[in-house]
């Protein structure tokens, strides 16, 4: 019983580097032009030793994805309104520490718009949920007064996401005038009657 | 002579319908995953003939590029103040109608943000003479009192860049509510006291 446990924990262990490498190979090549070999080569393992614990490319893509997402998921929770914002900047903030993990997102997404693509699905659910919700923060803020008048909750949030995107893009392509988040928050301040 | 002539003409247009092919290929699944066999088949060439007017991948792409910003520069050219964003407006509206172009140039831009991407440097220009020129015209429209006060042209630019880049993103994930022409207007009304 106790080895099972060591050995539970060996696998996670191995899972979690193979997750690691995976993340290195997509953000250098991007996830159409990398393969299984190329990963299994980064953390050191045989590709059959691999596919045992990942069952193939599009799995390891989705255990990357959640990784980042949970974390983000996590620094908004349980806010509202305008603290969803000042989260935002936040998030966009600590991107800038994290090229990588950008670049990927960047390249993934935009692979992702071809509906045969395996992350196609995801990127659009996870598009929609994010508009859905930067929506839901302004309208709160506009039941507390908080939004500038005229400013539409559903385009505001259009216009900030698109602008988010964009934004690593140029930061990306090594525009130095690029600060993920101050830029992030001066946008945002356009919306509301009190700055974040 | 004139058989010369002739030959010159049909090369010419041999060449055009291999472009438009690495166009539809690129399109499809972006450059780096794209090979040259490909779109070898998609024109119904074999490889070598094919190699005979484009001397590989690179060069296969710079053409489609080059042929792209062509027609975006022919709208610009004159114009200046108010007037460009006027034109971008247009340009805007009418990618609405070239769904693949637009998938082309945003997976190669992200693809492209890796250093090693033959496209990086074209990328990275590109992007820097178009915030340049945005920023110019925002500052002539200043000189002429068409802009809001404490409007700085240089981050009006950077912000209206990023958020043309990241609309598109969102469209191509098919968002209904986008609008590119309306919607690239709306936001850059935002900056002036005469709307576009």
């Amino acid at each position: 019983m106790s080895m099972q446990r060591g050995q539970y924990r060996k696998s996670a262990q191995r899972r979690e580097e193979i997750v690691e490498a995976a993340f290195a190979v997509f953000a250098r090549s991007g996830y159409v032009a990398s393969s299984v070999s190329e990963i299994a080569r980064e953390v050191g393992m045989s590709q059959p030793g691999l596919l045992h614990h990942f069952d193939g490319k599009p799995a390891l893509l989705q255990a990357v994805l959640e990784k980042r997402d949970a974390k983000a998921q996590q620094m908004i929770a349980g806010k509202a309104g305008i603290d969803v914002f000042r989260a935002l900047v936040e998030i966009s903030a600590e991107s800038q520490q994290q090229r990588g993990m950008v670049q990927l997102y960047t390249i993934l997404s935009a692979e992702a718009t071809n509906s045969a693509h395996p992350a196609h699905e995801y990127f659009v659910r996870r598009s929609r949920l994010i508009v859905t919700e930067m929506a839901q923060a302004f309208e709160t803020a506009r039941e507390r007064r908080q939004l500038n008048p005229g400013v539409s909750p559903l385009q505001a949030a259009l216009e900030s996401v698109a602008f988010t995107e964009g934004l690593q893009l140029l930061w990306l392509q090594g525009f130095v005038e690029v600060d993920l988040g101050e830029q992030a928050r001066t946008f945002f301040n356009r919306y509301f009657c009190e700055p974040l």
